[in-house]
């Protein structure tokens, strides 16, 4: 089986951004292999009550973690521009993450996702977006038709059954064994754990 | 001035023990001087329409938050026991800590308030304790009574719409001039941000 993390992440997520743009480089450094898990937030939160961002909800929390972003993608050198739509739907994206089978070309193409997100705050449910993400990971086009797809489409679904079954609650997630860690601030805690065991 | 950070704690908040136990000496080391601000969550959480801690209104987020707290207490090597009732009436400890006037004073009678709550999981709001709590920061035990004087008790209320004012929506919180930082995890970037400016 191997030292692995499963990354748990939706696109909507902010600080899901911040973790997709290091965990790779992060986790190989300590010889630990990332599963890239896309999921959705949405059906979760409707469980607890909201439809929609808690970061909307709840106003001096979502004032808090734009400038939170802010502080950190400066402090890391990442760009970041607050798309002017949020949350954004990620559905075809998640989508199109499943359908990739090449782990590097899976994780160039959620870096690229959110770059476009986050880095640039351009519109991720953007046909023309998703197509450029596409080219950027060097995947055709055509691809871009499995957001349609009925086994894809169920697989999204599964994925968010088993977020649930996992008790995962928010995104960013990390999950080694059983063993779950909630938010970038804990990737790090999450990668030592997956070197240990 | 100086350089200083405002610690505002809520006794009933799992994280703000963690950042109670070391936010002196992580801020001495830099020469930044702490500012104790007790205040009260319960009139915050209760505009956003919450009657109880979010970790028991959101179950999976509840028991995520006892497994993360019981691994960076093993980490820290700070004892730690799940008090029976969560979360815990803090409303006397608060009111205490603004009748103490000297900060080290103030600071030994959070600890140990602190301690008694999540490192020995007894009940803050048992007067045995306080009692208890304040002869472990050298405090005569007539100052119980300060947590039923007026003006202490309007002073608390006061405090509460100072956070309200500065957008504070959780615990622990730091300010650093108009500069907010949120959670245990942010402890360490707000000290840096004190002693820069």
């Amino acid at each position: 089986m191997g030292r692995q993390i499963q990354f748990w992440f939706e696109f909507a997520s902010t600080y899901s951004y911040l973790s997709a743009m290091r965990i790779e480089r992060a986790a190989a450094a300590k010889g630990v292999v990332v599963e890239w898990q896309p999921f959705l937030l949405g059906p979760i939160f409707a469980e607890q009550g909201w439809d929609n961002s808690p970061f909307n909800i709840y106003p001096a929390k979502g004032r808090y973690m734009w400038r939170d972003m802010e502080r950190l993608c400066t402090e890391r050198g990442l760009p970041f521009a607050r798309p002017a739509r949020f949350p954004q739907n990620g559905l075809k994206a998640a989508r199109l993450v499943l359908a990739i089978e090449a782990p590097d070309q899976k994780a160039a193409f959620v870096r690229a996702i959110y770059s476009a997100e986050f880095g640039s705050g351009r519109d991720i449910s953007d046909e023309s977006v998703l197509a450029e993400c596409m080219q950027s990971a060097n995947l055709p086009i055509e691809m871009l038709d499995k957001a349609s797809d009925p086994n894809i489409k169920s697989a999204l679904i599964e994925q968010v059954a088993m977020a649930k079954s996992h008790d995962i609650f928010g995104a960013p997630s990390f999950l080694v064994g059983e063993e779950l860690f909630w938010g970038d601030d804990r990737l790090d805690a999450a990668i030592s754990y997956a070197a240990q065991i």
